[in-house]
């Protein structure tokens, strides 16, 4: 059995404005078999104090050390790196940022910023990026729910569109990035072996996992799954299960 | 020596709204050898209509049948496939779509757009993608030489965007595309393996004339080239010039 769960948050513990069914309840039975958790978000259209208030909202009090986003992981990385951000992402993941250096060359940082994806800031980065600057994903996921309930297109695309154009390949920082995941399980004081993943996206959240040395990884069919996403997805889950109740019952079985 | 020449417009002909040196010469030269020659663009921001005007502009008088654009393409593809188009493209280029039939199931068209690349309109396609429709792209050019002088990013990126979050692969209409290269050269009674493509794309012009088959393919320095871009390219370029001017005189010299 996993020693420590790490669980996604949009399209797993709720989706949209909604919490999702069973989630409470799951996270309360983790909790009761002393199983320790932390949650792993690839959301980057809101800074870590939006998603804690928005978790208290539905009741769960999370502290912030429980909950891992590639913006920290991206702040963290431009201190060690000496890099100043230029940010091509949703205006208020801002206040992220505003703990780094001004002075450093620039690194391109893109995260999710729908519609603030212009030509005009989509080409501004490019243009750092032909004069030498490094591209950071905070994510590179291809879709995601959206509040009216359809898939949208996520950041990966304008990653993708940004690598094209420049020829720069990205530092991805977020799921699936290896390092983000052992970041998680390393402050439970866990190997990525012993840990279990929970997640609606196939290839970032589960396969990610899987192929970073998680011991286990479970898909949801809640948020943005598609009816045979885990065709497709290399490792392949290792369950497959209607939400995250069924997901935290097969991680406490151990098995598959 | 080849009997036939593809000369590409912006970056080889003109450079923004300037006539490039030593181009008129050099179409006059190629008339006097008695070598025919057609104008191959990518550029999807204007109609034929434009194009011809901004031709005339400089003086030189070129009758449509002579300029292979990829709408002119990408309306006989939709014909020949029953297919309405769904555009993502400048709103000048809605005009050369206006014969397209309407009712049919749709194909996502992307063009150039610039500042008309929104969120809103690439996410609008990307749902046509995921509901079943075809992805046409006019172009996969990477850069462009903006007016600014710099380059910008070009359809290509956007194309690379749409495909990564839909899971379709574009069928590309425009250069590099073997078929328009060929359909071209055919205007002029002739096999590819018998014309020169001149082009300042390493890649979209040259590589991918010479990989469809062309005699021969000259690189010039003008337009979107930077050092080195004839590097990457595979195949590499028969000859690199500084500009319309040698690339002619290479072209009747029959040699690289």
């Amino acid at each position: 059995m996993a020693r420590g769960v790490l669980i996604d948050l949009s399209g797993v513990v709720y989706s949209g404005a909604e919490l999702l069914p069973g989630a409470t309840e799951a996270i309360t039975e983790l909790e009761a078999a002393g199983i320790p958790h932390r949650f792993l978000t690839n959301t980057t259209s809101k800074p870590l104090r939006a998603i804690l208030t928005q978790l208290e909202g539905f009741g769960l009090s999370v502290p912030a050390a429980q909950v891992f986003t590639p913006a920290q992981a991206a702040v963290a990385w431009l201190a060690a790196e000496s890099h100043a951000p230029h940010l091509l992402a949703h205006p208020a993941l801002e206040e992220e940022f505003a703990v780094c250096r001004r002075d450093g060359p620039p690194a391109v940082v893109v995260g999710d910023a729908r519609e603030h994806f212009t030509y005009a800031r989509l080409n501004a980065a490019f243009r750092q990026l032909i004069a030498g600057a490094p591209l950071v994903a905070l994510a590179e996921n291809r879709v995601f729910r959206d509040a009216d309930g359809e898939l949208s297109m996520d950041a990966g695309a304008f990653v993708k569109a940004l690598e094209f154009s420049s020829g720069v390949a990205a530092l991805v920082i977020g799921k699936p990035a290896p390092a983000f995941f052992a970041a998680a399980a390393g402050s439970m004081g866990l190997r990525l072996a012993e840990v279990a993943m929970i997640g609606d996206d196939a290839e970032a959240d589960v396969a990610g996992a899987l192929a970073a040395g998680a011991g286990m990884a479970v898909l949801v069919r809640t948020g943005k799954y598609r009816a045979g996403d885990e065709e497709t997805a290399r490792p392949q889950p290792s369950a497959v299960v209607d939400g995250i109740a069924e997901a935290v019952a097969a991680v406490l079985r151990g098995k598959a």
